[in-house]
């Protein structure tokens, strides 16, 4: 054990389990949490080469091999519960992804949620054997967010009671699926269903694309691999042109639209059911945000104490590089962010759930307030996480870009998160939407419930942007709750100015769509400060729930720190709503400085409570033990480049340059 | 030609071909850079493999072919001068870099300064020849920026008249240097000198590594590859452990510093010649970061103006991505800065060259500014290119992420660039000290010469942070001329603050370096906002260069909106400064819209205007002739997953599964 990072631990002012306790939500899940994880960590089935060190090849290679072992270890083990699954395939898929993801993600899902009572009797048995491997194909190369937009179409036969499907234009290619390339020999197709010479619009079909027993491409199925990425380069997202495919009637998903064996179409009952997948899938990416930028966060707060440099007095040993006020500006509010998002992801799961209760009961009245918070809650966090990660990796300095440090990684498997499940600026227009919605409801004298009751509020004080002298300050920028006052009137405001340049737009007579498009920074810039105090109420609420004094400190210290972080980096926001003085703002400033000095004691005890296993997290750098440079010389040896001592290169190029020279 | 990209290329208002002449620097230049540049597009010779698609050894051996051509190629057509060198070598490496560069870029020309007469005559024809292939090793595992941490050691033997070389440590072993790990076989190694039992610092040596021959690793020397990393694949980034080493005391670089054969060390006369170098390579550096943002800019644009998605009206087509406000709000300013950034290292170049004459002949006034003003430009323009690189990838969707659109290349190349050549914080802070340092003289009476003689000015007008309504605000925002002035006088300002955060510091009693450290915070905003006001003065001042009333109007047009968005997004300081007011803060950021919609029209023309190579771009996104999806598709089809259609996988894992479930 290093000895720097043995001292950072002695020094500690909070017990480290009591605080994972809390961040797994309860002693008996950081229990089960680390039964499930040392069932991987214990197995030397999952010992394997770092695959930094693989070709693009046997990378998926690898991903294959994984996914087929945890799929027959999970029943091994009997772990069935979605909770532990995801905590099993974490620890083992470390940093990189499940080939076979899509899998069991949509593809079976789907399966289940949209098959007829004959259908499900059919599919399902072949998916879970692994008959069927199959993934969900709803992206072309032309068309992502906007679904209306696809191209791809099954015409209904009615001579052979069959559906046609075809990619008419290049544009119509089926792009990006998560195993379609290689893997998979079924997709569940969305596309255009045309029955009787008119347009139902998107339906999904079970595509049978490769031989359940040779696995070779069926006719009319031209399918592969769309090459490498900036990171997923173990799975083998995938391309589908379909040419004239001719699929049974059967094989469109019936469960809600039909078609009728002479073609005709039967609408479904409701389209508000699909919904709730998305807000699921949605309120878990906060929790991945969560999770990656604890991570990140670890590696490199680690690494600051052990990592000397410099100096600060002359004449004194190099410093542990934690001991820069620069250094502590970087990470900290970092770290206080990823503590932030844990608890948002623990509310929104809480949320999730019992709105879910509410549907499953018929009552669907939240749904808008929770598919709102969840577009916008994912594009905040995945945004903010996005540049976190990266404001890590380079406070590492050089070893950063290393791929030991495990940081390149995290942040090229994490970033597609701001673009997939709904590109960000779209979702923070989705919320947008409601907040506007919302505040003209309010406007007329309509009372809110839910999150955004506070555009009530605003209405009956007649909030406005105006000059600072013109509203009393009376906000303690040290109390907590002031604080998360302030953030609750800037998004208020900002809704409010959005809402205005609408009208605005509006009184130039140009149409409610241009208004809005013209509108758009203004309503992305009130999304986000609606996220924000979303945030910051979630982390402050939180700390009610906390009993342990020495915990509670802490929390509050970091609650405080990232309230004064964002107060600080949007002070323009907080001046020009007259919500602080300018002297409180430069009061913000030197309590930053002092929060941060404040941390500096616990940082390395504050990342230990994320409690993340050196075999999930994978870094040379972030390693428990603080053994870093001994262990990066190990690591670097491996290099498949160190595997002859002369490169052929040599022969090659260098040797015969010399005779031409 | 898809014809959205040519409508765009028709409803220009300017003339390309002129704006590519002054972002050249000329027509003369332009011209030029074509002959050079078509010298390698129409070679067949650099016809190559993407390098997506090869393993890291393939890559290396690409790269190591790629050099060796390079070499004989620039020789065969007599291209000498550095600038067109620098052309000649951008074209062929594209997005990747040179797997031999430090040997041209470090070993011959520290070779050249550091070597006397006769070392000069036995090591300039081996080197000039490739019989000696030489790197620069200066970093050590445990040391980067803080040159007097470095470990090896250089013991002279009077005895035997040799230095004996070792690394003592682990963190001592060389880490990092290019091109040490597979193709060098001698080194330049920086170590500490000791002799007669005393140590005198860091001092150059030539270290043979390998055998000029047989290129297998001399006795005593362990060296390789360092791993995998985020970028710089196809470079052999490498480590050097030294055990006992002994070469010959004329190994050590003698110009300057010597060590005669008793032992004796003699001193060098000075230590400012080394200075130029650094920030020689600082200064160009500030170029890289415009020609890094003008290419993701370039793509990110021309794709576009391409890419329908959605619908802004109803029923109505769908729109090019490019008419959304908020892909304006991502990219334009960006644009604007890509061009900031180009006249900025324009004028870097000017003032290197006159600085560097004057201090050739024996006058190093200006040197200090240069340098402050080297580190703090390198600082600012790398990191603000580095996460712009990343919002022009994420506007492109998921079709971004992809190798093909050549972003994840750009950004991963680049982003090494705010860590190495001075790690960008620490540069920050060596501007500060320049600030701080002129402003103590400034507030002492002293007239300052050069860009600070801002501070001079605050002195007189006794600025400082005050109420919004204690200044009148007299600021026309439509001027760029009162822009650059606020620009100024918030960097006066915030110069103020950290000098004064400084004192208020040592009032309580700590010591001048804990009192640095603990203001680094406000140091770093200092640096940051003198050379934000360096930029927009540079950009404004250019425009009086400008004759062509076109060009003049939409350069005019990218100044503001460059100026603009810079206090949009640091309201809070324009403010709190009381320099600008709350409504003159809104105005701006109605204004920022306005200047979006006005450039709409001229995007891809300003893109064009960059006049960069397809070959040199290497993205399908950003092709001259907008065929984006056919392109694509031609691409993926080339994955090394797509050479067989049934991936070996299939039969090891996933057919086996089946029979296991």
């Amino acid at each position: 054990m290093n000895p720097d990072i043995t001292r950072e631990r002695e020094n500690a002012t909070f017990d480290v389990g009591t605080m994972t306790n809390i961040l797994d939500g309860g002693p008996e899940k950081t229990k089960r949490r680390r039964e499930i994880e040392s069932l991987v960590f214990k197995d030397p089935d999952f010992d394997e080469e770092d695959p930094n060190f693989l070709s693009r090849s046997e990378r998926y290679d690898q991903a294959v091999r994984k996914s087929a072992q945890m799929i027959l270890k999970l029943r091994e083990f009997g772990i069935a519960d979605p909770e532990e699954i995801y905590h099993y395939k974490s620890m083992a898929k470390g940093n990189q992804n499940e080939a076979l993801g899509l899998h069991s993600v949509m593809f079976i899902p789907t399966l289940y949620s949209q098959c007829d009572p004959q259908q499900a009797k059919k599919w399902l048995p072949l998916a879970e054997s692994f008959q069927a491997v199959g993934t969900y194909a709803q992206t072309e190369m032309g068309h992502g967010t906007h679904l209306r937009g696809l191209e791809t179409t099954a015409t209904y036969d009615p001579a052979t009671q069959e559906f046609v499907l075809n990619s008419p234009t290049v544009s119509s290619i089926k792009w990006w699926p998560g195993g379609l390339g290689k893997s998979s020999n079924h997709a569940i197709v969305l596309a255009q269903l045309h029955s009787i010479g008119k347009c139902h619009g998107l339906h999904a079909f079970i595509v049978p694309i490769r031989d359940m027993s040779t696995h070779e491409p069926l006719p009319g199925i031209v399918v592969g691999d769309i090459g490498p990425k900036f990171g997923f380069n173990e799975v083998d997202n995938g391309f589908l042109k379909l040419e004239n495919v001719r699929i049974p009637r059967e094989n469109m998903l019936m469960k809600y639209a039909k078609v009728e064996p002479d073609g005709t179409y039967v609408k479904p009952p409701s389209a508000k059911l699909t919904y709730g997948t998305m807000v699921f899938v949605r309120s878990m990416i906060v929790g991945e945000s969560a999770r990656a930028i604890a991570k990140s966060c670890t590696i490199a707060i680690r690494y600051s104490s052990v990592r000397h440099q410099s100096e600060i007095r002359p004449g004194e040993p190099e410093p542990q590089i934690l001991d820069y006020q620069t250094q502590q500006y970087k990470l900290f509010p970092l770290l206080a962010m990823a503590y932030a998002f844990t608890f948002v992801g623990q509310y929104m799961t809480k949320i999730y759930h019992r709105i879910s209760g509410d549907i499953n009961q018929g009552d669907f009245s939240e749904l808008p307030e929770l598919h709102a918070l969840s577009a916008g809650l994912k594009a905040f966090t995945t945004w903010e996480t996005n540049s976190g990660i990266e404001v890590c990796r380079m406070s590492c300095g050089g070893h950063g870009y290393s791929r030991s440090s495990a940081l390149p990684d995290i942040y090229v498997e994490f970033t597609p998160t701001c673009t997939y499940e709904g590109e960000n600026t779209v979702m923070m227009l989705q919320t947008a939407r409601y907040l506007v919605k919302s505040y003209r409801q309010a406007k007329a004298g309509q009372q809110l419930s839910g999150i955004v009751s506070y555009l009530n509020e605003s209405q009956d004080r007649r909030l406005q942007p105006q000059a600072v002298s013109a509203r009393p300050t009376v906000v303690d920028i040290n109390d907590l709750t002031s604080l998360v006052e302030i953030y609750k009137l800037r998004a208020a405001i900002l809704v409010e100015m959005a809402a205005k340049s609408i009208q605005q737009e509006l009184q130039r007579r140009i149409s409610q769509e241009d208004a809005w498009n013209n509108s758009a920074i203004d309503l992305v810039r009130a999304s986000d400060a609606h996220c924000h105090y979303v945030v910051v109420k979630v982390f402050t609420d939180k700390l009610g729930e906390v009993g342990d004094t020495a915990i509670h400190s802490v929390l509050s210290t970091l609650a405080l720190l990232y309230a004064m972080n964002g107060i600080a980096k949007n002070s323009g926001d907080f001046l020009q709503a007259g919500l602080l003085s300018v002297p409180q703002v430069l009061q913000v400033s030197i309590r930053i400085k002092e929060l941060l000095s404040k941390l500096r004691i616990n940082a390395v005890a504050l990342v230990d409570a994320f409690d993340i296993h050196d075999k999930k997290l994978n870094s040379v750098l972030g390693r428990y033990d603080g053994n870093v440079y001994e262990q990066l010389f190990e690591w670097a040896r491996r290099s498949p480049l160190n595997a002859t001592e002369v490169h052929e290169s040599f022969h090659k190029y260098l040797k015969p340059l010399r005779s031409k020279l």
